[in-house]
């Protein structure tokens, strides 16, 4: 065994864990665009957003030049509940593929939502609360990002209303059921509480939902309801700068040790995982301090940076959200039948795509079966049942590991397993039964959508 | 925060895993009685349990004087993918009970097994390939224990032949999924595989199913096939054995802070988690070095300890297996339906029934909805979704703590969380429902299965 002065698993101690988030826009030359507000096309202000959001949230949105936010107490408190995550060196992965390469994963499923979704859940639940707000409202797909809100709003006492997609509220019932666990009203998108919900029923009256549907309901109800404000589990910059608990963990675990990476790999949807984990890296590259290869996955049926446009778009179906410049498949696109729930955003956080168009980052896209085949691959040695999401990172660091076998380099691969797929073995019996689809949008699909893109 | 210096959760460092397993009967004064051939009722002796199970396995059921077994380093390594499990201090369930006890909990429930059960897993599964054999065979129930053997079998590339209870099979396909995830081959019993099976199905055309029917299946093809041997995963010696490590780890964590509980709780269904967790605290006791408390949890539906006798009993339906003498409610007392899955066995491990009958024990059953009472309670402030079975430990643990609130007694409580409730989110809904069954079977059911135990 290689390295065996390594442990399998690096647990920092309390005292070593992160006391500050860090902000990878300081280091950015070309900060991220400013969101517009979607009536005049202008810059949106920080009271034009504090309608929306809680104040010192949108003070983190539009903050481009504090490099490092000090964590309150309330939350670093909770995050050891759960944290630190390990970061684990995949010994027998290695050995399994045979491979020259170190690989190392930095794994956030260790907690009841499954994700690291619950790392900006607590954030944003505990501004709320100090603000004193009553209650806050947000949108789910899959379920991930609406159980750690309910676990974060549980803990502060705080009203949860989720509007999950209509589709995975029935099909999906057992997420629903751990957000009831955790106190939270929880009511199938579209719905006929907010006006858009009632104008989307009354177009399509037997739709699924969508996530950019359910965007829009939780944002009106949100605006609507005094003492409430909305809250976002990923794309936002403030989610971003929150997530980069995981980064910072994970470079300190790795210092520790004297490891520096070659290669940084996450899956990317809005964004969250991806940001947060390279961002003290990239802060290192943008300061010229240090090189890393940063690779985003992406499923090949919801292709946003490898074959969208870098342009403002809305964030939601409704367009009652601003307007964010990013890279973006249209508002309006409904990928293909695809279990990486948390993949299927049609946009990408403005800071990763501006990162991506300056060239800082790589983007792949993977196909369904090939990453089910490198979930099924790692479950067997490593005995983790990897999330449909995560899975997207297993795939192409498997690959970049199997490169290194041919060259005989010994790269040191890191990856983001962002969570368990304990909720999604509906798609592993797919993949087993052999019924699993690969879709791949045509050209002419995506350049439809691309034309209908707002002209700004 | 009382005593900040201990931290939220205690991990040894890989140097201070243990490297021995505890035996609890090397310091027992009355040992647990032998299993008998059913047949002849004379005491199983090696070569007749080594058609059943690994030769190695064998001498660890009847070993009652070695005191410590080294761990094989195969074993260890395993053990490093998912241990040391975190000791957590509960500190914010305390805060919530407003009681001046210090709770911690031992967590088994991070793998994707979900519990305790890998610990004995690996290891049987070690032996099995150590004799050369092409494979094992078991039952499961809920399929904790059939997802954790897959994944020991995947890891020695072992075949690995799973019976599991038909309603739990066609009812949670989901934990089945994942041991097709680990290449596990599952049938649900009965099944047409075997005699005993198709004799159950003539007799009982649409029946489900119970575990005791699935060992007698499972006990069945193991000795009729060449090259494979039957797996159990509780009651069992070797089983107890395996699950010392859970105590010692345990032990060695407090140690490592100067900490010394006065009561240590455990939900019991055969005996593993419990008999695991005590193990080297118990020895401590036989020798007369310290004095703990400890309590056993049942299901007030399925109270062998508190309401079974203590006799020789068959430990399977079709009665294949040798007898054991231990605390039983008849072995073919079915349960009312309950839904920890893990606690509805009618018989206890014969060392913790000895252990129970000296008075060195103690046992309390508790209704299912106040087990999931507490459940949601802890769930809310420690961020963990429990899964049924252990959360009928955590029930006791709140009793005591809002006992020591009464008292003001500052005493320490370690309970063992043997397991997560990702796959038991029927039971919750049911409990929100308000439709959760509580059901316990009078004296005279009790009586009457009683009256059927063989005559020993």
């Amino acid at each position: 065994m290689k390295d065996r002065f390594i442990p399998y698993k690096i647990y920092l101690e309390e005292s070593e864990m992160p006391k500050y988030w860090y902000n990878v826009r300081a280091d950015m030359k070309n900060k991220p665009a400013p969101l517009l507000n979607p009536a005049t096309h202008e810059p949106m202000t920080a009271s034009e957003l504090a309608g929306v959001f809680c104040e010192e949230l949108v003070e983190q949105e539009l903050d481009d030049t504090t490099r490092e936010y000090p964590i309150p107490q309330e939350i670093r408190d909770f995050y050891k509940m759960y944290r630190p995550s390990p970061l684990v060196r995949a010994y027998c992965l290695e050995e399994k593929l045979g491979t020259p390469a170190k690989i190392y994963y930095k794994f956030e499923g260790n907690n009841t939502s499954g994700s690291h979704k619950l790392n900006s859940a607590i954030a944003q639940a505990y501004y709320a609360k100090k603000q004193g707000l009553k209650g806050v409202t947000t949108e789910t797909g899959a379920g991930q990002w609406g159980t750690a809100l309910s676990m974060a709003c549980s803990y502060f006492g705080l009203d949860c209303k989720v509007y999950m997609v209509k589709v995975s509220y029935e099909q999906k019932p057992f997420r629903r059921e751990v957000m009831r666990v955790y106190g939270a009203n929880v009511t199938p998108s579209p719905s006929d509480t907010t006006n858009v919900g009632r104008k989307i029923l009354a177009e399509h009256p037997g739709t699924g939902g969508s996530l950019g549907c359910a965007i829009s309901e939780a944002v009106e109800v949100a605006v609507g309801t005094p003492g409430y404000r909305y809250v976002l589990g990923s794309v936002l910059n403030q989610v971003l700068l929150h997530q980069s608990v995981i980064g910072v963990e994970t470079k300190a675990a790795l210092d520790k040790y004297g490891v520096t990476p070659d290669i940084i790999i996450g899956c990317a949807g809005g964004g969250s995982n991806l940001g947060g984990l390279i961002s003290p890296f990239m802060g290192e590259k943008l300061r010229g301090e240090k090189d890393y290869r940063f690779i985003a996955v992406e499923p090949a049926s919801c292709p946003s940076l490898t074959r969208g446009v870098f342009a403002y778009d809305f964030c939601d179906t409704g367009m009652v959200c601003p307007l964010a410049k990013m890279y973006t498949l249209g508002s309006d696109f409904i990928p293909a039948p695809n279990h990486a729930g948390g993949l299927r955003y049609h946009g990408m956080s403005p800071v990763l795509s501006q990162l991506y168009d300056d060239g800082y980052i790589e983007a792949v896209s993977v196909p369904q079966t090939k990453v089910f085949e490198a979930a099924e691959e790692f479950a067997r040695v490593e005995g983790i049942l990897p999330a449909p999401e995560s899975s997207h990172a297993i795939r192409v660091a498997i690959d970049e590991a199997l490169k290194c076998k041919e060259t005989g380099e010994e790269k040191t691969i890191v990856f983001g397993l962002t969570g368990t797929g304990y909720f999604d073995l509906v798609a592993y019996q797919k993949f087993h039964d052999g019924i699993m689809d690969d879709y791949v949008p045509t050209d002419e699909e995506l350049a439809a959508y691309a034309a209908k893109l707002p002209k700004i």
